[in-house]
Protein backbone atom coordinates (compact mmCIF):
# COMPACT_ATOMS: atom_id res chain seq x y z
CA UNK A 1 0.00 0.00 0.00
CA UNK A 2 2.61 2.52 1.30
CA UNK A 3 4.68 2.44 -2.57
CA UNK A 4 0.58 1.92 -4.75
CA UNK A 5 -1.07 4.63 -2.58
CA UNK A 6 -3.94 6.17 -5.42
CA UNK A 7 -6.41 4.08 -6.99
CA UNK A 8 -7.91 5.03 -10.21
CA UNK A 9 -10.89 3.46 -12.24
CA UNK A 10 -11.68 4.02 -16.15
CA UNK A 11 -14.99 2.88 -17.25
CA UNK A 12 -15.81 3.40 -21.18
CA UNK A 13 -19.53 3.60 -21.91
CA UNK A 14 -21.15 0.72 -23.21
CA UNK A 15 -22.99 0.99 -26.80
CA UNK A 16 -24.71 3.94 -27.67
CA UNK A 17 -26.96 4.51 -30.47
CA UNK A 18 -24.89 5.23 -32.98
CA UNK A 19 -22.53 2.62 -32.10
CA UNK A 20 -25.38 0.27 -33.29
CA UNK A 21 -26.18 2.46 -36.56
CA UNK A 22 -22.33 2.44 -37.33
CA UNK A 23 -22.08 6.57 -37.07
CA UNK A 24 -19.08 9.07 -35.97
CA UNK A 25 -20.37 9.99 -33.28
CA UNK A 26 -18.27 12.34 -31.20
CA UNK A 27 -19.87 14.98 -29.35
CA UNK A 28 -23.18 14.59 -30.64
CA UNK A 29 -25.31 13.52 -27.64
CA UNK A 30 -26.44 9.72 -28.45
CA UNK A 31 -28.08 7.68 -25.38
CA UNK A 32 -26.88 4.53 -24.39
CA UNK A 33 -28.92 1.44 -25.98
CA UNK A 34 -30.45 -1.41 -23.89
CA UNK A 35 -27.21 -3.19 -24.10
CA UNK A 36 -25.10 -0.48 -23.62
CA UNK A 37 -27.44 -0.23 -20.09
CA UNK A 38 -26.55 -3.84 -19.76
CA UNK A 39 -23.07 -2.98 -20.03
CA UNK A 40 -23.15 -0.39 -17.49
CA UNK A 41 -24.88 -2.28 -14.78
CA UNK A 42 -22.38 -5.09 -15.42
CA UNK A 43 -19.80 -2.44 -14.96
CA UNK A 44 -21.00 -1.67 -11.52
CA UNK A 45 -21.59 -5.51 -10.23
CA UNK A 46 -18.01 -6.01 -11.07
CA UNK A 47 -16.91 -3.23 -9.00
CA UNK A 48 -19.37 -3.95 -6.17
CA UNK A 49 -17.81 -8.01 -6.16
CA UNK A 50 -14.35 -7.06 -6.44
CA UNK A 51 -14.82 -4.12 -3.45
CA UNK A 52 -13.40 -1.60 -5.23
CA UNK A 53 -15.78 1.49 -4.48
CA UNK A 54 -15.49 4.52 -5.87
CA UNK A 55 -15.28 7.61 -3.73
CA UNK A 56 -15.94 10.27 -6.08
CA UNK A 57 -16.77 10.00 -10.00
CA UNK A 58 -15.76 12.14 -12.82
CA UNK A 59 -17.61 12.16 -15.89
CA UNK A 60 -18.05 14.03 -19.28
CA UNK A 61 -20.74 16.10 -20.51
CA UNK A 62 -22.08 13.47 -22.26
CA UNK A 63 -25.44 11.10 -21.74
CA UNK A 64 -23.91 8.12 -22.68
CA UNK A 65 -20.97 8.28 -20.41
CA UNK A 66 -23.04 10.25 -17.58
CA UNK A 67 -25.37 7.43 -17.62
CA UNK A 68 -23.04 4.92 -17.55
CA UNK A 69 -21.90 6.83 -14.41
CA UNK A 70 -25.70 6.37 -12.53
CA UNK A 71 -26.23 2.71 -13.66
CA UNK A 72 -22.62 1.27 -12.82
CA UNK A 73 -22.61 3.44 -9.46
CA UNK A 74 -26.31 2.37 -8.85
CA UNK A 75 -25.41 -0.90 -9.00
CA UNK A 76 -22.57 -0.72 -6.63
CA UNK A 77 -24.60 1.06 -4.48
CA UNK A 78 -22.36 3.83 -4.58
CA UNK A 79 -25.37 6.37 -6.43
CA UNK A 80 -24.57 8.90 -3.51
CA UNK A 81 -21.01 9.83 -4.19
CA UNK A 82 -19.86 13.03 -5.32
CA UNK A 83 -20.30 13.87 -9.01
CA UNK A 84 -17.95 16.23 -11.04
CA UNK A 85 -18.47 16.72 -14.89
CA UNK A 86 -16.28 18.21 -17.50
CA UNK A 87 -15.83 18.66 -21.26
CA UNK A 88 -12.54 17.69 -20.69
CA UNK A 89 -13.50 14.10 -20.41
CA UNK A 90 -15.92 14.38 -23.44
CA UNK A 91 -14.97 12.08 -26.51
CA UNK A 92 -12.58 12.93 -29.51
CA UNK A 93 -14.67 15.83 -31.57
CA UNK A 94 -15.10 13.85 -35.03
CA UNK A 95 -15.05 17.01 -36.89
CA UNK A 96 -17.07 17.37 -39.87
CA UNK A 97 -17.48 13.62 -39.90
CA UNK A 98 -20.01 13.19 -36.83
CA UNK A 99 -23.23 11.96 -38.20
CA UNK A 100 -21.76 10.20 -41.26
CA UNK A 101 -21.61 6.70 -41.71
CA UNK A 102 -18.45 4.63 -41.38
CA UNK A 103 -18.96 2.35 -44.48
CA UNK A 104 -20.25 5.42 -46.66
CA UNK A 105 -17.10 7.41 -45.44
CA UNK A 106 -14.51 4.34 -46.15
CA UNK A 107 -16.14 4.04 -49.38
CA UNK A 108 -15.95 7.80 -50.17
CA UNK A 109 -12.72 8.61 -49.14
CA UNK A 110 -10.57 5.07 -48.78
CA UNK A 111 -8.80 3.26 -46.68
CA UNK A 112 -5.93 4.87 -46.37
CA UNK A 113 -7.54 8.46 -45.63
CA UNK A 114 -10.53 6.70 -43.28
CA UNK A 115 -7.50 4.79 -41.18
CA UNK A 116 -5.40 8.42 -40.93
CA UNK A 117 -8.91 9.81 -39.66
CA UNK A 118 -9.91 7.44 -37.11
CA UNK A 119 -6.22 6.24 -35.76
CA UNK A 120 -3.33 8.80 -36.60
CA UNK A 121 -2.30 10.63 -33.70
CA UNK A 122 -2.23 14.22 -35.16
CA UNK A 123 -4.57 14.30 -37.91
CA UNK A 124 -7.77 15.75 -37.28
CA UNK A 125 -10.97 15.15 -39.72
CA UNK A 126 -12.02 18.53 -41.49
CA UNK A 127 -13.75 21.31 -39.30
CA UNK A 128 -17.72 20.94 -38.75
CA UNK A 129 -19.27 24.34 -39.09
CA UNK A 130 -21.42 25.99 -36.13
CA UNK A 131 -24.32 25.96 -37.25
CA UNK A 132 -24.06 22.47 -38.79
CA UNK A 133 -27.32 19.76 -38.02
CA UNK A 134 -24.38 17.86 -36.08
CA UNK A 135 -22.54 20.56 -34.69
CA UNK A 136 -22.79 21.45 -30.81
CA UNK A 137 -20.99 24.63 -31.18
CA UNK A 138 -23.49 26.29 -29.61
CA UNK A 139 -25.42 23.79 -27.25
CA UNK A 140 -26.46 25.39 -23.99
CA UNK A 141 -24.06 23.17 -21.96
CA UNK A 142 -20.67 24.37 -24.06
CA UNK A 143 -21.27 28.01 -23.24
CA UNK A 144 -18.57 28.54 -20.37
CA UNK A 145 -16.09 27.36 -23.28
CA UNK A 146 -14.22 29.93 -24.78
CA UNK A 147 -14.62 30.31 -28.72
CA UNK A 148 -10.39 29.37 -28.68
CA UNK A 149 -11.06 26.78 -26.73
CA UNK A 150 -13.91 24.92 -28.14
CA UNK A 151 -13.58 22.35 -30.47
CA UNK A 152 -14.68 22.32 -33.82
CA UNK A 153 -12.53 18.88 -34.68
CA UNK A 154 -10.06 16.74 -32.62
CA UNK A 155 -7.03 14.53 -33.15
CA UNK A 156 -6.00 12.59 -30.62
CA UNK A 157 -3.19 14.83 -29.99
CA UNK A 158 -5.65 17.87 -29.33
CA UNK A 159 -7.60 15.19 -26.98
CA UNK A 160 -4.56 14.88 -25.25
CA UNK A 161 -3.73 18.43 -24.84
CA UNK A 162 -7.37 19.49 -23.28
CA UNK A 163 -7.57 16.16 -21.03
CA UNK A 164 -4.15 16.74 -19.34
CA UNK A 165 -5.67 20.08 -17.08
CA UNK A 166 -8.29 18.03 -15.82
CA UNK A 167 -6.38 15.53 -14.88
CA UNK A 168 -3.76 17.31 -13.40
CA UNK A 169 -5.99 20.18 -11.82
CA UNK A 170 -9.61 17.53 -10.70
CA UNK A 171 -8.43 14.21 -10.83
CA UNK A 172 -5.01 13.95 -9.13
CA UNK A 173 -6.32 16.27 -6.15
CA UNK A 174 -9.10 13.57 -5.63
CA UNK A 175 -6.38 10.70 -5.06
CA UNK A 176 -4.43 12.84 -3.40
CA UNK A 177 -7.06 12.97 -0.86
CA UNK A 178 -6.63 8.95 -0.59
CA UNK A 179 -9.97 8.86 -2.30
CA UNK A 180 -11.19 5.56 -5.05
CA UNK A 181 -11.91 7.85 -8.54
CA UNK A 182 -14.15 6.48 -10.92
CA UNK A 183 -13.87 8.65 -14.43
CA UNK A 184 -16.32 7.67 -16.70
CA UNK A 185 -15.69 8.39 -19.69
CA UNK A 186 -14.95 8.09 -23.77
CA UNK A 187 -12.80 5.54 -26.26
CA UNK A 188 -10.72 8.90 -26.78
CA UNK A 189 -10.53 10.41 -23.67
CA UNK A 190 -9.83 7.41 -21.99
CA UNK A 191 -7.00 6.58 -24.18
CA UNK A 192 -5.41 9.86 -23.86
CA UNK A 193 -5.45 9.20 -20.04
CA UNK A 194 -3.51 5.84 -20.80
CA UNK A 195 -1.16 7.11 -23.06
CA UNK A 196 -0.16 9.59 -20.04
CA UNK A 197 -0.10 6.79 -17.66
CA UNK A 198 1.68 4.28 -19.18
CA UNK A 199 3.99 6.83 -21.26
CA UNK A 200 2.59 4.78 -24.39
CA UNK A 201 4.23 6.40 -27.75
CA UNK A 202 2.52 8.62 -30.39
CA UNK A 203 2.83 5.69 -32.67
CA UNK A 204 1.90 3.03 -30.24
CA UNK A 205 -1.42 4.82 -29.37
CA UNK A 206 -3.17 3.55 -32.49
CA UNK A 207 -3.25 0.29 -31.37
CA UNK A 208 -4.34 0.86 -27.72
CA UNK A 209 -8.08 -0.12 -27.66
CA UNK A 210 -10.38 0.28 -24.49
CA UNK A 211 -13.39 -2.29 -23.99
CA UNK A 212 -16.47 -0.81 -23.15
CA UNK A 213 -18.08 -1.57 -19.73
CA UNK A 214 -15.50 -3.42 -18.58
CA UNK A 215 -13.83 -1.37 -15.18
CA UNK A 216 -9.83 -0.77 -15.88
CA UNK A 217 -8.10 -0.45 -12.18
CA UNK A 218 -5.47 1.13 -11.89
CA UNK A 219 -2.84 1.27 -8.81
CA UNK A 220 -0.80 4.05 -8.85
CA UNK A 221 2.65 5.15 -7.35
CA UNK A 222 3.87 8.15 -4.83
CA UNK A 223 4.69 9.29 -8.50
CA UNK A 224 1.39 8.62 -10.19
CA UNK A 225 3.07 5.83 -12.16
CA UNK A 226 1.04 2.69 -12.87
CA UNK A 227 2.36 -0.29 -10.43
CA UNK A 228 0.90 -3.02 -13.26
CA UNK A 229 1.38 -1.55 -16.47
CA UNK A 230 -1.59 -1.08 -18.34
CA UNK A 231 -3.66 -1.41 -15.39
CA UNK A 232 -6.28 -4.55 -14.55
CA UNK A 233 -9.54 -5.31 -15.99
CA UNK A 234 -11.60 -6.68 -13.47
CA UNK A 235 -12.96 -8.69 -16.03
CA UNK A 236 -9.74 -10.03 -17.70
CA UNK A 237 -11.12 -12.74 -20.36
CA UNK A 238 -13.81 -10.93 -21.64
CA UNK A 239 -11.30 -7.60 -21.95
CA UNK A 240 -9.20 -10.16 -24.26
CA UNK A 241 -11.96 -11.55 -26.12
CA UNK A 242 -13.03 -7.51 -26.57
CA UNK A 243 -9.70 -6.52 -27.63
CA UNK A 244 -9.12 -9.53 -30.33
CA UNK A 245 -12.54 -9.09 -31.91
CA UNK A 246 -11.51 -5.68 -32.49
CA UNK A 247 -8.63 -6.69 -33.59
CA UNK A 248 -9.71 -9.28 -36.08
CA UNK A 249 -12.48 -6.49 -37.29
CA UNK A 250 -9.44 -4.52 -38.55
CA UNK A 251 -8.05 -7.14 -40.53
CA UNK A 252 -11.04 -8.31 -42.07
CA UNK A 253 -10.73 -5.08 -43.78
CA UNK B 1 -37.03 40.63 -13.53
CA UNK B 2 -35.02 43.31 -11.48
CA UNK B 3 -37.30 42.29 -8.66
CA UNK B 4 -37.39 38.41 -8.34
CA UNK B 5 -34.02 37.52 -9.90
CA UNK B 6 -34.03 34.74 -8.45
CA UNK B 7 -35.39 31.40 -10.00
CA UNK B 8 -35.79 28.16 -7.33
CA UNK B 9 -37.32 24.14 -8.64
CA UNK B 10 -38.34 22.09 -6.21
CA UNK B 11 -39.26 18.32 -6.67
CA UNK B 12 -40.30 15.58 -4.43
CA UNK B 13 -39.27 12.45 -5.32
CA UNK B 14 -41.70 10.14 -7.09
CA UNK B 15 -43.57 7.22 -5.26
CA UNK B 16 -40.83 4.66 -3.51
CA UNK B 17 -40.81 0.92 -2.93
CA UNK B 18 -41.77 1.77 1.06
CA UNK B 19 -44.58 4.19 0.24
CA UNK B 20 -46.37 1.57 -2.20
CA UNK B 21 -45.96 -1.00 1.05
CA UNK B 22 -46.77 1.46 3.63
CA UNK B 23 -43.98 1.66 6.10
CA UNK B 24 -42.01 4.59 7.61
CA UNK B 25 -39.12 5.30 5.54
CA UNK B 26 -36.94 8.29 6.54
CA UNK B 27 -33.28 7.36 5.97
CA UNK B 28 -33.76 3.95 4.43
CA UNK B 29 -32.51 4.03 0.80
CA UNK B 30 -35.39 2.34 -0.99
CA UNK B 31 -35.74 2.98 -4.57
CA UNK B 32 -38.39 4.26 -6.90
CA UNK B 33 -41.07 2.28 -8.34
CA UNK B 34 -41.95 2.25 -12.07
CA UNK B 35 -45.21 4.40 -10.52
CA UNK B 36 -41.75 6.80 -9.06
CA UNK B 37 -39.84 6.40 -11.96
CA UNK B 38 -42.54 7.76 -14.25
CA UNK B 39 -43.03 10.69 -12.30
CA UNK B 40 -39.97 11.69 -12.28
CA UNK B 41 -39.60 11.46 -16.02
CA UNK B 42 -43.08 13.87 -16.47
CA UNK B 43 -41.31 15.95 -13.83
CA UNK B 44 -38.68 16.81 -16.01
CA UNK B 45 -40.83 17.14 -19.35
CA UNK B 46 -42.78 19.82 -17.30
CA UNK B 47 -39.66 21.48 -16.65
CA UNK B 48 -39.29 21.25 -20.38
CA UNK B 49 -42.18 22.11 -21.39
CA UNK B 50 -42.02 25.33 -19.44
CA UNK B 51 -38.97 26.46 -20.70
CA UNK B 52 -37.72 26.49 -16.95
CA UNK B 53 -34.44 24.70 -16.98
CA UNK B 54 -32.20 24.50 -14.06
CA UNK B 55 -28.57 25.23 -14.35
CA UNK B 56 -27.60 23.37 -11.20
CA UNK B 57 -29.11 20.44 -9.30
CA UNK B 58 -28.69 19.86 -4.98
CA UNK B 59 -30.08 16.65 -4.19
CA UNK B 60 -29.94 14.42 -0.68
CA UNK B 61 -27.52 10.99 -0.60
CA UNK B 62 -30.75 9.20 -0.76
CA UNK B 63 -31.21 6.97 -3.71
CA UNK B 64 -35.03 8.08 -4.46
CA UNK B 65 -34.26 11.85 -4.91
CA UNK B 66 -30.62 10.90 -6.97
CA UNK B 67 -32.81 9.01 -9.18
CA UNK B 68 -35.57 11.23 -9.36
CA UNK B 69 -33.11 14.15 -10.33
CA UNK B 70 -31.23 12.00 -12.56
CA UNK B 71 -34.22 10.72 -14.61
CA UNK B 72 -36.20 14.06 -14.55
CA UNK B 73 -32.94 16.04 -15.77
CA UNK B 74 -32.46 13.44 -18.48
CA UNK B 75 -36.14 14.09 -19.88
CA UNK B 76 -35.36 18.04 -19.58
CA UNK B 77 -32.45 17.06 -21.39
CA UNK B 78 -29.96 18.49 -18.68
CA UNK B 79 -28.77 15.43 -17.67
CA UNK B 80 -24.94 17.45 -17.68
CA UNK B 81 -25.66 20.15 -15.47
CA UNK B 82 -23.69 20.01 -12.12
CA UNK B 83 -24.48 17.99 -9.41
CA UNK B 84 -24.44 18.58 -5.79
CA UNK B 85 -25.08 16.32 -3.05
CA UNK B 86 -25.39 16.47 1.03
CA UNK B 87 -27.57 14.50 3.98
CA UNK B 88 -28.74 17.71 4.80
CA UNK B 89 -31.14 17.67 2.53
CA UNK B 90 -32.34 13.95 3.68
CA UNK B 91 -35.94 12.89 4.62
CA UNK B 92 -36.54 13.36 7.90
CA UNK B 93 -34.86 10.25 9.93
CA UNK B 94 -38.36 8.17 11.48
CA UNK B 95 -36.24 6.97 13.97
CA UNK B 96 -37.12 3.41 15.35
CA UNK B 97 -40.52 3.56 13.06
CA UNK B 98 -38.38 3.17 10.30
CA UNK B 99 -39.12 -0.44 8.92
CA UNK B 100 -42.91 -0.17 10.33
CA UNK B 101 -45.86 -0.45 8.99
CA UNK B 102 -47.91 2.92 9.49
CA UNK B 103 -51.02 0.74 9.77
CA UNK B 104 -49.88 -1.30 12.43
CA UNK B 105 -48.01 1.72 14.36
CA UNK B 106 -51.50 3.44 14.39
CA UNK B 107 -53.22 0.52 15.81
CA UNK B 108 -50.63 -0.14 18.14
CA UNK B 109 -50.32 3.26 19.55
CA UNK B 110 -53.58 4.69 18.73
CA UNK B 111 -53.82 8.18 16.84
CA UNK B 112 -52.84 11.07 18.95
CA UNK B 113 -49.64 9.40 19.31
CA UNK B 114 -49.66 8.40 15.81
CA UNK B 115 -50.42 11.89 14.35
CA UNK B 116 -47.93 13.41 16.77
CA UNK B 117 -45.21 11.59 15.16
CA UNK B 118 -46.62 12.24 11.59
CA UNK B 119 -47.08 15.78 11.73
CA UNK B 120 -46.49 18.10 15.01
CA UNK B 121 -42.94 20.14 14.92
CA UNK B 122 -41.20 19.44 17.95
CA UNK B 123 -42.11 15.55 18.89
CA UNK B 124 -39.64 12.99 17.09
CA UNK B 125 -39.93 9.40 17.35
CA UNK B 126 -38.02 7.27 19.47
CA UNK B 127 -34.47 6.88 18.45
CA UNK B 128 -33.42 4.47 16.41
CA UNK B 129 -30.08 2.66 17.95
CA UNK B 130 -27.30 2.38 15.61
CA UNK B 131 -27.20 -1.40 15.08
CA UNK B 132 -30.91 -1.65 14.51
CA UNK B 133 -31.64 -3.87 11.33
CA UNK B 134 -33.21 -0.34 9.73
CA UNK B 135 -30.15 2.23 10.80
CA UNK B 136 -28.37 3.93 8.76
CA UNK B 137 -26.04 5.38 11.24
CA UNK B 138 -22.87 3.73 10.00
CA UNK B 139 -23.68 3.53 6.61
CA UNK B 140 -20.37 4.51 4.68
CA UNK B 141 -22.32 7.58 2.95
CA UNK B 142 -22.79 9.32 6.12
CA UNK B 143 -18.67 8.54 7.63
CA UNK B 144 -18.00 12.10 7.01
CA UNK B 145 -20.81 13.61 9.65
CA UNK B 146 -20.00 14.07 13.05
CA UNK B 147 -21.38 11.84 15.62
CA UNK B 148 -23.24 14.61 17.57
CA UNK B 149 -24.53 16.07 13.96
CA UNK B 150 -25.56 12.71 12.72
CA UNK B 151 -29.47 11.51 13.43
CA UNK B 152 -31.08 8.65 15.53
CA UNK B 153 -34.04 10.60 15.42
CA UNK B 154 -35.58 13.59 14.10
CA UNK B 155 -38.81 16.25 13.82
CA UNK B 156 -39.58 18.26 11.63
CA UNK B 157 -38.05 21.17 13.81
CA UNK B 158 -34.99 18.69 13.65
CA UNK B 159 -34.96 18.98 9.81
CA UNK B 160 -35.43 22.59 9.41
CA UNK B 161 -32.38 23.32 11.66
CA UNK B 162 -29.99 20.76 9.92
CA UNK B 163 -31.10 21.95 6.34
CA UNK B 164 -31.12 25.70 6.52
CA UNK B 165 -27.28 25.63 6.66
CA UNK B 166 -26.88 24.16 3.53
CA UNK B 167 -29.65 26.45 2.03
CA UNK B 168 -27.59 29.30 3.09
CA UNK B 169 -24.04 27.71 2.42
CA UNK B 170 -24.93 25.59 -0.74
CA UNK B 171 -28.30 27.04 -2.56
CA UNK B 172 -28.07 30.33 -2.01
CA UNK B 173 -24.81 31.01 -3.21
CA UNK B 174 -26.20 29.04 -6.58
CA UNK B 175 -28.64 31.34 -6.88
CA UNK B 176 -26.58 34.45 -6.20
CA UNK B 177 -24.73 33.56 -9.57
CA UNK B 178 -27.56 34.04 -11.80
CA UNK B 179 -28.36 30.04 -11.99
CA UNK B 180 -31.64 28.41 -11.83
CA UNK B 181 -31.44 25.64 -9.03
CA UNK B 182 -33.26 22.52 -8.77
CA UNK B 183 -33.52 20.82 -5.51
CA UNK B 184 -34.37 17.57 -5.38
CA UNK B 185 -35.57 16.09 -2.14
CA UNK B 186 -37.80 14.56 0.10
CA UNK B 187 -41.70 15.65 1.60
CA UNK B 188 -40.04 16.44 4.55
CA UNK B 189 -36.72 18.27 4.01
CA UNK B 190 -39.09 20.09 1.63
CA UNK B 191 -41.62 21.16 3.87
CA UNK B 192 -38.60 22.53 5.80
CA UNK B 193 -37.69 24.37 2.86
CA UNK B 194 -40.81 26.09 2.38
CA UNK B 195 -41.49 26.97 5.56
CA UNK B 196 -38.50 29.28 5.69
CA UNK B 197 -39.39 30.62 2.59
CA UNK B 198 -43.01 31.75 2.98
CA UNK B 199 -42.54 32.06 6.64
CA UNK B 200 -45.11 29.65 7.88
CA UNK B 201 -45.71 29.35 11.60
CA UNK B 202 -44.57 26.10 13.55
CA UNK B 203 -48.33 25.31 13.70
CA UNK B 204 -49.36 25.61 10.08
CA UNK B 205 -46.59 23.87 8.51
CA UNK B 206 -48.58 20.67 9.52
CA UNK B 207 -50.96 21.42 7.01
CA UNK B 208 -48.69 21.85 4.10
CA UNK B 209 -48.14 19.14 1.57
CA UNK B 210 -46.26 19.04 -1.69
CA UNK B 211 -46.89 16.41 -4.05
CA UNK B 212 -44.53 14.39 -5.96
CA UNK B 213 -43.12 14.38 -9.49
CA UNK B 214 -44.77 17.87 -9.87
CA UNK B 215 -41.93 20.84 -9.99
CA UNK B 216 -42.69 23.86 -7.76
CA UNK B 217 -41.07 26.82 -8.87
CA UNK B 218 -40.89 30.16 -6.89
CA UNK B 219 -39.36 33.24 -8.30
CA UNK B 220 -37.32 35.42 -5.36
CA UNK B 221 -36.80 38.60 -5.09
CA UNK B 222 -33.47 40.31 -3.87
CA UNK B 223 -34.24 39.60 -0.03
CA UNK B 224 -34.65 35.99 -1.39
CA UNK B 225 -38.90 35.92 -0.24
CA UNK B 226 -41.18 34.49 -2.86
CA UNK B 227 -43.26 37.21 -5.49
CA UNK B 228 -45.78 34.35 -5.48
CA UNK B 229 -46.74 33.04 -2.25
CA UNK B 230 -46.33 28.71 -1.80
CA UNK B 231 -44.79 28.96 -5.00
CA UNK B 232 -46.40 27.52 -8.72
CA UNK B 233 -46.62 24.39 -9.61
CA UNK B 234 -45.83 23.00 -13.19
CA UNK B 235 -48.77 21.38 -13.29
CA UNK B 236 -51.33 23.35 -10.82
CA UNK B 237 -54.63 20.84 -11.87
CA UNK B 238 -52.31 17.70 -10.93
CA UNK B 239 -50.96 19.59 -7.61
CA UNK B 240 -54.31 20.55 -6.58
CA UNK B 241 -56.40 17.32 -7.42
CA UNK B 242 -53.07 15.24 -5.53
CA UNK B 243 -53.10 17.84 -2.27
CA UNK B 244 -57.09 17.16 -1.72
CA UNK B 245 -56.50 13.66 -1.99
CA UNK B 246 -54.36 13.65 0.94
CA UNK B 247 -56.48 16.04 3.06
CA UNK B 248 -59.49 13.61 1.85
CA UNK B 249 -57.34 10.56 3.14
CA UNK B 250 -57.41 12.67 6.47
CA UNK B 251 -60.99 12.65 6.65
CA UNK B 252 -61.43 9.32 6.13
CA UNK B 253 -59.24 8.15 10.05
Amino acid sequence: MADAPYKLILLRHGESEWNAKNLFTGWVDVDLTDKGEKEAIRGGELMKDAGLLPDVVHTSLQKRAIRTAQLSLTAADRHWIPVHRSWRLNERHYGALQGKNKAEILEQFGEEQFMQWRRSYDTPPPVLDADAEWSQYNDARYATIPPELRPQTECLKDVVHRMMPYWYDSIVPDLLTGRTVLVAAHGNSLRALVKHLDGISDTDIAGLNIPTGIPLSYELDAEFKPVVARGTYLDPEAAKAAIEAVKNQGKKK
